[in-house]
């Protein structure tokens, strides 16, 4: 694979590009994408950058039917001084094999794939914002193609890489966000998929979404599939809690996926000297260090929004308002400092970024 | 809904038909299929019967990445008299919107799908094969594609329908299969998407199949995800067990499919003054009915297959030989009158089947 030339057709044309201040999440892409195919017999091969354009498939080809397909988040940043940077995006390689172990996908050169998406995101470096808070979301992620309808592991795949010039995930920015602990819908047991980033599992989430969305909540907060009372995720973001100075997050029991921002957030602490432990919460633990005035500060971490601070838990309808709905200071001060870091504007002293040339 | 006119497109050229004794499953498809679409404006709209081919997506298509999609399976037969009839139909398109609620699909209209369902394949019906154990394989299927990375239900939809004419499910027909019970992966859990016919669930299902292929199985049986005790599936089918002359099969508890096929065993049961149940089944039931030489027979049940007997379960090494590895009596009986059934060669008691002119 390594030996392998990227062939490059230029777009002709370049779209209009929107201004900083009007970019949603995830509607806008690129002047290009990157692609390959896989076969039995070639392996992965043509990778190629294209002009970004739509893709034809056979009806049958089994993404359609049996959901055979994984995905990677990142992001690309500009820098004052108009560098590129990624951020530890060996990670989201190194993740996306291990997804394509679970779904049964063949596994990918992470080494040629980042280098691939760093030559693509090279080449469409004008779309990276540079107004704060703004980046180029990556979406790297891999489809089954074979055209067969038996339940069986697809014998050719398609790898693409697509880029978005996204503003902030949530449209209030980084301001406290109403969560509701669910009690009916599941995400993900173990033995599941839920460590995997993989297609099914976001769609299962999405009823537990609409129902608490009409309820005035923005995301639900996961229960775990067996006893519905340990602390899994939230919405599409790992979780933690601050009680009484002290953080915990849930260990990754294989049904959580292990985030980047999370495995950052919790490498950050142990260097600020914030005592930091990853392992079962219960609800009734937290509900417990609320009911104590222990419960100092909750936030979600992930790609999208980096850091999403809780403002109010719903559980069963007892509303725990944490911080008096405000951003805590750790939150601030974590959301600051990983931005920061993102953004090239403080020393990158765990050599997390990436420039791109 | 009902009073739009369904375009149709008529193919050009003709493909030619395979051999009836070459047939496999779910690999070749007929000249014609179905499709509309969904926008939030007008609802499902542009009802079309085009020739078979390629569609054409956003690579940011929310079905990509979020897996937010349903399907239903069913066939179509030829009697002697050269009728093509259709077994329990309305069964699928009830099925189908009960997988659209879990998932956040809007409904469909199911006297009219079901009409296009059977125009298509009188468009196509020199397709329905006539040999035995042959049929007209037809997958209705609805994919999300909104141009979004935001996690959220899509605001338009494309429903196709699919014909493909198969021969038998297994290569090796109606002879028993080895089934290893799985205790390590999970296919669905109450509050999941297990009792809705949706890609992630058989994505989920591909790891364990091919650990137990490895292993000299063809299907995996899965038990519970909460206590990894009680009995759910086998592979993509319903499962019954015959001990002591009575029929037990796992009851509907949120997490298994509603089964077609099942339904119709219970009835044929009934109607036989079999004594059947449908409740909690442990595999450690199963084993001491085993051990006490009660465990007489187990069938899965399911469209593909229609009757699935088992010869042999494997759990945690302990191989259960059932009815020295043959197809049991009642099994076989079974089997024998739903494909007459279905075919029209015998009586239809219950009003089951439908004929497509």
């Amino acid at each position: 694979m390594e030996n392998q030339q990227i062939q490059i057709t230029h777009s002709q044309s370049r779209k209009a590009k929107p201004a900083s201040d009007q970019l949603e999440f995830g509607r806008i892409f690129t002047d290009h994408m990157f692609m390959m195919d896989y076969s039995e017999e070639k392996g992965w091969y043509e990778p190629r950058i294209v002009p970004y354009q739509p893709i034809t498939l056979d009806p049958a080809a089994m993404i359609f039917h049996y959901g055979q397909t994984v995905f990677e988040g990142l992001k690309a940043y500009r820098t004052k001084e108009d560098k590129v940077l990624l951020f530890r995006p060996e990670k989201n390689m190194e993740r996306l094999n291990l997804s394509n172990e679970r779904l049964c996908i063949p596994q990918i050169d992470e080494d040629f794939v980042l280098n691939a998406l760093k030559q693509l995101v090279n080449l469409d470096k004008d779309w990276v914002p540079s107004a704060e808070g703004t980046s180029l979301y990556i979406r790297p992620f891999i489809i089954s193609t074979e055209p067969y309808l038996g339940v069986a592991a697809s014998k050719s795949y398609k790898l693409m890489i697509i880029l978005s010039p996204v503003g902030s995930y949530y449209k209030e920015g980084i301001h406290p966000v109403k969560i509701f602990v669910e009690r009916e819908f599941v995400r993900a047991v173990e033995g599941g998929t839920g460590k995997a980033k993989t297609a099914g599992n976001y769609a299962a989430s999405l009823k537990a979404q609409e129902v608490s969305e009409k309820q005035g909540y923005s995301q639900v907060l996961w229960l775990d599939g067996i006893e519905k009372r340990y602390i899994e995720e939230v919405g599409s973001m790992n979780i933690f809690f601050k009680i009484n100075g002290k953080v915990v997050t849930p260990e990754l029991n294989g049904s959580i996926l292990a985030g980047v921002t999370r495995d950052s957030v919790i490498n950050l602490l142990k260097y600020w000297g914030v005592p930091v432990q990853e392992r079962r919460i219960s609800i009734d633990e937290i509900y417990d260090s609320f009911k104590n005035g222990e419960l100092e500060e909750v936030f979600g971490t992930g790609t999208a929004a980096v850091i999403s601070p809780v403002g109010e838990l719903n559980w069963e309808g007892e509303k725990m308002v944490i911080n008096n709905g405000k951003t805590g200071s750790l939150s601030q001060k974590i959301y600051d400092t990983l931005t920061s870091i993102q953004n090239g504007l403080e020393p990158d002293l765990f050599d997390w970024t990436v420039e791109v040339k």
